[in-house]
C-alpha cells in the first residue's frame, strides 16, 4: 500500500512527534534537501529549527523573498550570519536540547555552535534524521517516475549519436541536453558514457575517446524532475561481442535478477547484496564486482538505506533503490545493469525503463 | 609576478613542509578538491594521508584503476570501508597527531575516527587548510581562463535565442549545451537566467517564465575547464528600461569599477567590500544589496577568500576572485554585475569577458 502524499506542513509535524525518541526539545537542520523536503524551500543555503510549536526558517537575504514564496506555514527569519542567527532563534526558548544533523554538520559548524550555544547541549542524531526521507510518498514516487520517464525518452532521442566515431563525451552531452528538453530540471549526477577499457572505471567521466567496433559501452544516468531523481546504466555492446562480454553479460543479469528477486519489505539489505554477489562469486568474477549493490535514490541520488555487505538496513515498503550489480576487468571492459525500483509489501516495481537484454549497436 | 605552475608533487612537498606550522605530523584530507589539487585524482569519493615521507591516496574498488592513471608519486591503498582504512594507513607510524578539514569533516565522521583511532590526537586545520588552493599558479589561471573563454563563446552562441517569448529555462538549457561543446566539463554551478521579478531573486532557478518586453534579465553562469571554474553575471534589458532601472545599472556598474579599482595585492577583502557597499549605500539603495561583494573561485565556485563585511582575509597576488555587486527590489527586478578578476601586486586582471555597458537587445 502507498502512503498518500504529505504536505511539508505534514511532514514536519510527523518529525516533531518523534522529538521525544530523539530525546531533544528541538531540532537544527542544515542539510537543504531535509529543508526542501520539510518546508518547500529550494535554495542552496538556509537552517531549520523546528520544536514543539516552532517553525523558523533561517535564510540570508537572497533567499527572502523565495522563502516567503516557496515555504508556508514556517516564519521566515533573515541574516547575514547563519551562526548568529543559529544562537539567536535558539536563545527564545532558554536552554534546552537540541538534535542535529551530525552526518551533515562539519566539525567547524559544530565548534562554532558549541562555543556561541552556552546552556545548550548538542545531540547528533546521525541515524535518526537520515531516515526521514527513506520511505517515500506517492507524489514523491510519481516524480521519481517522471524523472525515470524523461531520461527514458532523452536517451530514445539520443539513440541515433550513438556509433562508432562519436565521443562519450558528446553522447554524454546529448543525453543531458534531451533530459533538459524533455523536462528535467538537470542531470542527477553527472552522466557516466564510458566506452572500451573505460567502461572497466565504474566511475569513468566521458572523454574524448570515440567509440569503437567491438567496444563495450556503459552509460549510468538519470534526470532530476522536482528535485527528485532516476538512476540507470544501459550497458551494450558496439558492431559486435566476444564471448566472454556475453558470458559476463549474462551473469551480471542473473545476479541483478535474483536480486531483485528479494527485494521486498523486511529484507535485509545485506541479503540483497549477498544475493547479488554470491551470484556473481558462483560465475568466478566475485573479484570483478567491487562495489555495493545500491543504495536509496529520491532528493539526492544516495540516500538511505545502502545495500551492500555491511549495511545493517531493513527494505520498508515505499523506499526507492537501486539494483546495480556490476563486474569490471581492469584495461579491458565493464559490465553493470541498475534499475530504480520501489519497494513493496511482497515485492518490487521497476520505476526505470533500460532495456536488459545484451544489445549489439551496429551490428554489420 | 605570476607564480609559475606546481605538479602535485610539488604541491604536497609545500604543504608538508607547514606541518610544523600546522603543529601535526601527519594529514588527513578528505575534501575532494584538495585531493585533486594535491595528486590529480579526479574521482568523486576518497581519502589522502600525507605527512614526512608518505603520501597515501585511499579510494574503493571502483576508482583504483583511474587513481593509478592519475595520481603519480602516491601510494594507492584499496579499501572497502574507508574508516577501515583511515585507522590503517594512519596505525603505520604509531601514536601521531593528525590533522584534518574540520571544515569539510561531518561531526559523524570525527565521532567514528576518535572512536577509531586510539592514541591518536586529532585536530582541526579549518583555516590553515582552506588556503592552500587560494592562490594560483600558471596553469590554474590558465584553466580559467579557458573556462571564462568558453562562457563567452556560449553565450555569443545563444545570444539570438534571447527575445521575447523564449523560457528563462530554455535560454539556460541552451546555453549549458553551447558550454559543453565548446568544451566545458559542466558548468561551474546551476545556470541562473532570471527575468522580470524574478530577477529580484539573487539565486533564482530558471524556469517557465517567458521573457517580456520590459524585463530586466539576469544571467550568471560559468564553465569548467580541467576542473577550474568561471563566475560571471550578464544583466540586460529587454525592449525597453525605465529612468529607475538606468540608474540602478549605472550605480551597480559604478560601485563593481570602484570595487576592481581597490582590488590588489594588500587590500583587505572587508575593504573592498565597503567600497561597493558605501558606493550603493551612497546612491540610497543599500538596504537592496544583500550579499556579499565577492568570492574566491577555483577548483570549487566558492571558496577562499570571501569579500564581505565581516571578511577577516587580506588578497594577495595570484589570488582569483569574483567582484559582484547587485541591488534587488522586491517583486520588481534586480541587477547585478560581475567579473571573475586575477589579483596583481599592483593591480587586477579581468579573467571573464562580459558586457558592462547597459544592454537592451531588441529594442524596437
Amino acid at each position: 500500500m502507498q502512503h498518500s502524499s504529505l504536505t511539508p506542513s505534514e511532514r514536519m509535524a510527523k518529525l516533531v512527534s518523534r522529538l521525544t525518541d530523539f530525546d531533544v526539545d528541538v531540532l537544527l537542520l542544515l542539510d537543504m534537501k531535509n529543508i526542501r523536503y520539510l518546508t518547500g524551500f529550494t535554495g542552496s543555503d538556509g537552517g531549520l529549527v523546528i520544536g514543539k510549536g516552532r517553525r523558523v526558517l533561517m535564510v540570508d537575504g537572497r533567499y527572502v523573498n523565495q522563502a516567503k514564496r516557496e515555504a508556508g506555514d514556517v516564519e521566515i527569519f533573515e541574516y547575514r550570519d547563519k551562526m548568529d542567527a543559529i544562537e539567536e532563534v535558539l536563545s527564545y526558548g532558554g536552554s534546552v536540547t537540541v538534535g542535529f544533523e551530525s552526518a551533515a554538520m562539519s566539525v567547524d559548524t559544530f565548534c562554532k555552535l558549541k562555543e556561541k550555544l552556552k546552556g545548550v547541549e548538542l545531540r547528533g542524531l546521525s541515524d535518526g534524521i537520515s531516515t526521514i526521507r527513506a520511505i517515500k510518498d506517492e507524489g514523491e514516487i510519481g516524480c521519481i517516475k517522471k524523472a525515470a520517464d524523461i531520461s527514458f525518452q532523452a536517451l530514445a532521442a539520443v539513440r541515433d549519436l550513438i556509433k562508432p566515431g562519436v565521443r562519450e563525451k558528446d553522447i554524454a552531452l546529448e543525453l543531458e541536453f534531451q533530459m533538459g528538453k524533455h523536462g528535467a530540471e538537470g542531470a542527477s549526477f553527472p552522466t557516466i558514457v564510458a566506452s572500451g577499457a573505460n567502461s572497466a572505471l565504474p566511475h569513468a567521466a566521458p572523454g574524448a575517446r570515440r567509440l569503437e567496433e567491438g567496444d563495450i559501452v556503459l552509460m549510468d544516468f538519470g534526470a532530476i524532475y522536482s528535485g527528485y531523481r532516476s538512476d540507470e546504466t544501459w550497458t551494450f555492446a558496439v558492431g559486435r561481442a566476444d564471448e566472454d562480454q556475453r558470458k559476463a553479460y549474462a551473469l551480471v543479469k542473473d545476479a541483478q535478477e535474483r536480486a531483485l528477486e528479494a527485494v521486498r519489505a523486511g529484507a535485509a539489505c545485506k541479503e540483497i547484496d549477498r544475493v547479488a554477489r554470491s551470484c556473481i562469486e558462483d560465475g568466478n568474477m566475485g573479484t570483478y564486482f567491487t562495489h555495493g549493490t545500491g543504495h536509496g535514490v529520491g532528493l539526492d541520488v544516495h540516500e538511505t538505506p545502502r545495500i551492500g555487505v555491511k549495511s545493517e538496513s531493513i527494505l520498508e515498503a515505499g523506499m526507492v533503490v537501486t539494483i546495480e550489480p556490476g563486474v569490471y576487468i581492469p584495461d579491458l571492459w565493464g559490465i553493470r545493469i541498475e534499475d530504480t525500483v520501489l519497494v513493496k509489501e511482497s515485492g518490487y516495481e521497476i520505476l526505470t525503463n533500460v532495456s536488459k537484454e545484451f544489445m549489439i549497436l551496429n551490428q554489420s
